[in-house]
């Protein structure tokens, strides 16, 4: 009989397993989209490096703002004027041009009146107006993005900006993935018997690590002997950070995959069984600093297993700070759960006058083998062990339209 | 003078813009990630097809449930074994196999105590047991998967267990990108004088639009006199479904995209200025059926604007039904808008306690150059106009990290 733990045993395990750190490349720009930052980037020099007209406007000095102001000369962007603002006169100063020498504040251009060659002002302004300080985006040597950022369109934005065109990320993540199970045909294969099924679960697995971050190596379904499964394991333990299987970590004749990682490959076994539903019958291993994450074998539970025990590690392998996304959502229904299991429930999520709404429309309960309960607007109710939750009740649930 | 409109009635204007349908195309399951299904998804026949076991245990008729029952048989998943069941007898079935004929009822193992070739079931289970029906994961015709749907894990799980390899979904919007501005200089070229920065609106807006689904087609900054900016449109506008431009659109003596939009491509000009901060300067103008989004030069303007004005434009194009994610907060300060412009500010943004909570920690205020306001965690607050926030209120903020 094996020894089944508690779902938050079974997360404090997996928190406890070291992660090698990956090792890093350099990205352009637009290729590190979605890719965390591996070094601090740091301001080489003041933005605005020079005082910079924020307006399209005069430059003059502000003692003279009584005076008519004779127009010198015309100060675009791009160009440095050569004049100096003297007494009683005006540069006119365009977006993102240079202060001239001698001025200190810009008047707007609908704040004058134009008379020839010459401005008066009707409508008045403080001294400093509409002039951007040295320094006032950000100032040399600050951090302006912390090692571990995810890179974004700001990012993008700032690092180009900064004249930096190509970036050091960490590598992704490398999972390799495989199903098993007698029943189950790859995509086109034809079938021989009404028995089989498609295997759906290695493809499932593969878009949702690929979403969140990961390289995913697939190997589709396994043929389901203690050889191949032997094979797969040892070859993708090679190359991959994790490897995620399904199928064959019941108490059944015919599974192999517990088999082969407990006398075959003598992995470290960290636990197999927790008090969760669905997917019980996990099992989490270590072998040669890698990961093994041997899934149930049913589509619902192996998917719900892997957002909850492999999205962690990759987070956690992208060295990105994420975490699942669980926010309070109101429930529309009683729920009870009379077991001792954690149960993580697929329900309909909807953001409605400032509040996440929650209700079972549509899903189908009793087993395990539907992933159609996870299509449309879906998220996952936690739900504590012997917990009777009540309509109105505020519950935690994981969104998980953000994977998408 | 121009006439500016409200923020409401740009965004009027804006969505009763004509939409051309994009065309369709065919991909794999795994490179349509993130993608528009084009078509309804139908099951063709029943899932399961046939009664399948949930367990393993053993199948038999559950009148026989107080007598000694025979094996005569083993059922592994992915067979079809060829006895059938009778009276005082059993078949071992595993997870998955089919219910052999004449049983209808699993009891799990655990239930049983195996006497040689004979089981005595010690714990009682209900008629049907641990017995999947025909049909409970989905009915022959059922529609799945919706025209519209975005492409994530569950959605190519499905596909692959109804073995579709390849789906129809909606090309890809595309988008034209340009910066311009005298002043400005792309990545790694040379400086030739004090006044001039670096373009990085061209690659934020490549990098947004890019994360929300769309292919940009990047042109950098285009140099700015009035011939290189109509080539950029009319070369641009035979290409993309939108054209996006930032800078120019001002009332400067040097604002060249405004005046090739009006004079040189006379497009049809649905507005341009908007009683909106950032980005007041906007301009939106439809040319053969084609849309030009031209943006203000600022960085944060051009920004903010893009997630306004583009981001809705590229949902409709997608057909995904997606909406700008808005969602409530609260404010930790006071914060006035005396003016009749509505605001968007950005902000940090954390989920704590069941609520999204927003300050301005490190935000700099005061001028619309600074990108790096928008690092980090950040929301962006929309404030109305005329508008006094006290702290404690609850705010509309738009997420901004969900386009990372």
């Amino acid at each position: 009989m094996r020894d089944f733990i508690t779902f938050d045993e079974s997360i404090e395990v997996l928190n406890s397993i070291n992660i090698v750190e990956k090792s890093t490349q350099k990205l352009f720009l637009t290729n590190a989209l979605g890719r965390v930052l591996a070094e601090d980037i740091i301001a080489l020099e003041n933005s605005p490096e020079f005082p910079t007209s924020g307006m399209d406007g005069y430059a003059f000095k502000f003692e003279d703002i009584n005076s008519e102001l004779k127009i010198i000369e015309k100060n675009p962007a791009g160009y440095v004027v050569e004049k100096e603002v003297v007494s009683k006169t005006c540069i006119k100063t365009f977006t993102g041009a240079l202060m001239p020498k001698g001025s200190d504040t810009l008047v707007p251009i609908e704040n004058v009146e134009v008379l020839e060659d010459r401005i008066k002002i009707v409508k008045s302004v403080p001294k400093g107006f509409a002039v951007r300080d040295v320094g006032e985006n950000y100032k040399k040597d600050e951090v302006l993005i912390k090692k571990g950022t995810i890179i974004g369109f700001s990012e993008v934005g700032v690092l180009a900006s900064l004249n930096i065109p190509q970036i050091k990320v960490y590598s992704k993540p490398i999972i390799a993935v495989a199903s098993t199970g007698s029943e189950i045909l790859d995509l086109g294969v034809e079938k021989t018997n009404d028995s089989q099924i498609r295997s759906s679960n290695h493809l499932t697995l593969e878009a949702l690590f690929t979403q969140c971050g990961a390289e995913v190596i697939q190997n589709g379904p396994v043929d389901d002997d203690i050889e191949n499964i032997t094979n797969f394991f040892e070859t993708s333990l090679k190359k991959a950070d994790i490897v995620v299987t399904t199928g064959g970590v019941s108490v059944g004749d015919y599974d192999f995959v517990q088999d082969v990682i407990k006398d075959k490959l003598k992995a470290k076994v960290l636990f197999h069984g927790v008090f969760v539903k669905p997917g019980m019958h996990i099992l989490v291993a270590i072998k040669d600093e890698k990961i093994i994450i041997a899934l149930p074998g049913f589509a619902y539970s192996s998917t719900v297993c892997a957002i909850l025990y492999v999205l962690p590690l990759i987070y956690r392998l992208k060295n990105s700070n994420e975490k699942l996304p669980i926010v309070k959502a109101k429930i529309n229904q009683d729920l009870n759960n009379p077991t001792n299991k954690k149960i993580f429930t697929a329900c309909n999520v909807e953001y409605k006058n400032g509040e996440y709404i929650i209700d079972f429309v549509g899903k189908k309960s009793g087993t395990s083998a539907i992933l159609t309960n996870m299509l449309g607007s879906p998220a996952l109710l936690i739900q504590e062990e012997n917990n009777l939750l009540k309509s109105g009740d505020l519950v935690d649930i994981i969104l998980l339209n953000s994977f998408k």
